[in-house]
């Protein structure tokens, strides 16, 4: 089948890859014109603006977003809404939350699926896992490329309604933070315990036939490997945030508790901390002098 | 190789037969008589006793023991001591507490293996993985025989000194239990959140390609397939709790927070609660009369 | 100095009471005509609407809100405002989001304080502790009838502009629901630990001197004294938890981590879980099943 | 009454204090000959051993022990057991393990009570809160001490057997340590959120009527007014931890849960982790490149 592609970034070249050798006709386009010169070569039609990509497209367009949630989102719609009909089928690619989806589809006249990408760069030759939202039509319809994105038919399915899609890949990453997490606090035990270990064996032996064995767990040996045992120069400083703060907020409004999700998410937050550390912690610092007359540890 | 098997329950069998798949030779006992006899049947050696066993063995004997963690490991070893030797070789391949292995190892003449075995039942014919700590020359003895009980190669290592291995395993199970209770977070939150979702499609779909696939997740998925999504009957009561709660207090003694593996124990404590709940909870239900005269919820 | 005062709730009566103690002159109202006839027993200026309120007061009205957090403020203050002029002053002495007060704020051209009010029914006869927001000038103006809402002088101040008050009310709020389930681990731990212990008496000799006193604890002192030591019939269902879940909401957004706050919210929505138990801990129950053939526990 | 004092620290000296202005005879020794020529001065009968405090003692001794928890206690009772006999009463007002007490007082002949004493050195003038476990005569025969080192009458309690006193006191500080993070959460968020505002106004708001007002927020109170709202140079590292622990340790004994007083406990082990930061968040990071190609953040 004929997809249209917007975005080009590191996620959207392993779509268009994925999909051309499936076989499939792929229009391309993205802001950077040399990144769609060389997706041209490699055998996709280049458009150069979103109108040009719509026309040549033609009836039944069938458009994959692989741009950065957000903004962005909404510019590239306000672009393609004067060209989309009916019949027409969006997808919405990236990590927007699920309530934006759901009025992103209410606002276009196309069918809209939120598509839940997981697996991320390093899934280009084994497949993505895609959670997807809308209309079953569309998805539907969808199918083929869905198949040629995705692992196999078994890594993508229809989860309900729209937003559905990227409500259950909000969910996914906040049991993201708390595995890593958890695989974190096993290791951290195990560095700074009693026993001198090799941490990549120790990985490694897990991975082969443990309980806890997973792809993350993979990554871990990986990192072993690569960074050392200590890993290194690795820092305590742990970036993003924002989907598994979507979770808990979600899980907030339903009044269910995620601790240990909460929890991940908060190491994130302590990880960046003020350079003078945590308020928190330097009043009960105070607090023991307050009471007990201990020494106040002052910074220098 | 030549091995003697002391414990054939669940475990035990699973390591006779994949020792004897591999071609090893078995000299199989267990208190129960029966199950020696179906062993036998199958090609290993029976033995009436302990002291059987060791006759049967001869010099230089490998045994090991897969028996339940405790008291059973050291009546089997008492049972055991007067027949070793120097140039012997023991395997605890149950989840003794390190602490007791480091003490077993040195109350005994032969060299002493602790072993930490991961996969259970499931793993009977992947094979397990095995963490292994003592003395090298005695894991490198053994090391036919842990291709055959683990996985393979990759499956198994030498963690370190004695107790590592068990040491290794504990940590493992703390991490296991944190891995659950985050999966269940996740689910949780799908089950009784904002859409209706099939939780088996979803596991499915993450266990193909998505970042958080695991072996656990297929067995989430399992457990929605054959429970149904809303796992039917199964009661909120976590059993079990001893190894994640030596992982706590080891990591208490090396000062090392542990906060996302501690809330998963605390999660299988709060499914034990007494009937009347928790007193920490009715406490608070009790001092928001206290101080707003909000209305205290009673029982009936 | 003379105060209209619309709520005649548990707190709005003891706001009049204080006021009229203090020998200031009050207009009051309330839907329910009775509760403003009894006010009105007691020397307050009955008022039969917002409107007749309003003309009651005069020029520079001085306003006391004292109605339920919500609609109800909105539609009181849509009654005032056509009666309202830049030199009037409303004050929204309930527990209103900050966000809210600060739009209403902006919505009116009287000036507008929003007081957080702590210390509950509780403290009809000590008095309340009251964190104000908005205006300098218009707390100012108001501060003799503070110092008589207020246990007197130091139990009121000014803490910033428009939404402070309510904003370090929400937090006094988080910090509640904190303390509370802290003092109820540890007599949980007291009560079903080793030692047959009275926990009145505990409660009794900690609150006299120890380090840990407080009102709350007193409320635990009473809470035995009425309730018995082991609490009786009080239930494990702990009600609220608006102003605790906003705490969360607004540490997220400002990526500050609390842990021990969060966890207090969780065990309020553990409290209410449905009947059947939380789904995470059944499916742990159920995975254990999974790889491990540990019998899974089932509801009858 | 008479009382024997052994361990003039700053906890000891107050104890000696109050128990001669209490108007009660005191003997009291020393390892420092200058604190005990001090207290001489002051009143007390010197003691230039633990023979010769037994001696002056006569018959029917009482003595306080007031040194630090552990080899100290022990090397004490070494002295003091040939001069012991079961007509006398020891105290141990130290924090003391209560597992040891109860060890302690099987080990002695005299009648041996464990005290738990909290107030610390701020409670000079006022008293302390004691929690007393050991026979209900010798707690019975010591009553006149108690009210003067106490509060008064309601400032102790016997709490039950031999082991109580020490065991509720373990708890209280758990409850401590939470009760100060609590706090330290709520200003962490008020310091480091939308607002400029002054912390030492809000504690001292807070002090004046609220539900959360304490000794605790008293003592925050006076640690923003002699820090700064800003606490200056105050450090993000909590010493001390090992009440805590063993309050943690307990209830993993009992299988209670306490993830509040847990996470507290974690705080303090986190502010004092290694230069590199917290191995897990290390590995997080790292995880987010394996997946994602997220940049690593790096140490200098």
């Amino acid at each position: 089948m004929q997809l249209g592609v917007i975005g080009l970034g590191r996620m959207g070249l392993i779509v268009v890859d994925r999909l051309m050798e499936a076989g499939h006709n792929v229009v391309a386009y993205d802001l950077d014109e040399s990144t769609v010169e060389r997706v041209a070569e490699a055998g996709a039609t280049p458009a150069d603006s979103v109108t040009d990509l719509a026309e040549k497209l033609g009836e039944e367009k069938r458009i994959w977003l692989m741009v950065p949630a957000g903004k962005a989102v909404d510019a590239t719609l306000a672009d393609l809404d004067p060209h989309l009909g009916s019949e027409d089928i969006v997808v919405d690619g990236g990590n927007s939350h699920f309530q934006r989806s759901v009025e992103r589809s209410e606002a276009t006249e196309a069918a809209y699926l939120d598509c839940g990408t997981s697996g991320g760069p390093a899934s280009a030759e084994a497949g993505f896992s895609l959670m997807v939202g809308g209309p079953q039509w569309a998805y539907d319809e969808l199918v083929p490329a869905l198949d040629a994105i995705a692992t196999g038919r078994a890594g993508h399915d229809r989860m309900g309604p729209s937003g559905a899609g990227h409500y259950v890949k909000m969910v996914h990453n906040g049991v993201e933070y708390a595995l890593m997490q958890t695989y974190g606090e096993g290791f951290e035990l195990l560095a700074e315990g009693r026993y001198d270990l090799d941490l990549e064996s120790v990985a490694r032996t897990w991975n082969n036939g443990a309980v806890i064995r997973s792809w993350l767990l993979e990554l871990c040996e990986e990192a072993f490997r690569e960074e050392g045992v200590d890993l290194g120069d690795v820092d305590d400083y742990v970036a993003g945030g924002s989907t598994g703060t979507w979770t808990v907020q979600e899980a907030l409004e339903q009044e269910i508790a995620l601790p240990l999700i909460y929890q991940a998410l908060s190491e994130r937050f302590g990880s960046r901390a003020p350079d003078e550390g945590r308020f928190s912690r330097r009043l009960a610092n105070r607090l023991r002098y307050g009471f007990g007359r201990h020494e106040v540890a002052r910074r220098e």
